[in-house]
């Protein structure tokens, strides 16, 4: 059921490489990827899981209110990271010419069922 | 004439609250608030010098391209944080009920201009 999830998320999204669903503490719960191009999901992933506790730790010090979404440009990919819940997150990797914008709603719109199946 | 740069940032940017040229040292150049509402420029720039470092080291282990831009978003607030050059970074701060994208937009458009006046 994740993956599907996954799947349709990435297959929506143009230029939709790879996503994946992971704990805070890196440990993924399933993953999809279009092709084998576009970096590793689960060692991204778990890059990512470091770098979202410390921006957690940093909006709740600042007092700014909940970390929802990151979104990241880089030369070559978009990442959207979005929080599902306090345990677990996605990765959403598109390509440069393909459409964040949209893959960061078909996200959002997917959160309240994951919440569900996840706790 | 920094200072200049982030007020016309700001006040172009629909919601536009804040914005920030700081050194990835954490040590900031220059500042602009709209007024005293929203968080601490200094101490959230810090923050995001430790996070955009963490990043950055992150994107050439996976090997996805020099970071670019971040867009963070959080219960209250939109941060969009924008590489200048190797040295120097820009944090605009966002209400929720404004426009990330064209303040992306406008901080983009400086870069070139920001890289002139800092090197």
């Amino acid at each position: 059921m994740f993956r599907d999830m996954l799947e349709e998320v990435v297959q929506s999204t143009p230029g939709g490489l790879g996503a994946v669903l992971m704990g805070y503490d890196g440990i993924a719960i399933d993953e999809y990827r279009l092709d084998s191009s576009g970096p590793d999901l689960q060692m991204l992933a778990i890059e990512y899981a470091n770098v979202l506790k410390e921006m957690t730790r940093m909006t709740d010090v600042l007092d700014t209110g909940h970390l929802e979404e990151v979104t990241v440009k880089t030369e070559e990919f978009f990442f959207v990271l979005r929080s599902v819940n306090e345990e677990y997150f996605m990765v959403l990797t598109i390509a440069r010419s393909g459409n964040p914008g949209k893959g960061r709603y078909l996200m959002l719109k997917r959160v309240p069922q994951l919440n569900e199946e996840l706790s």
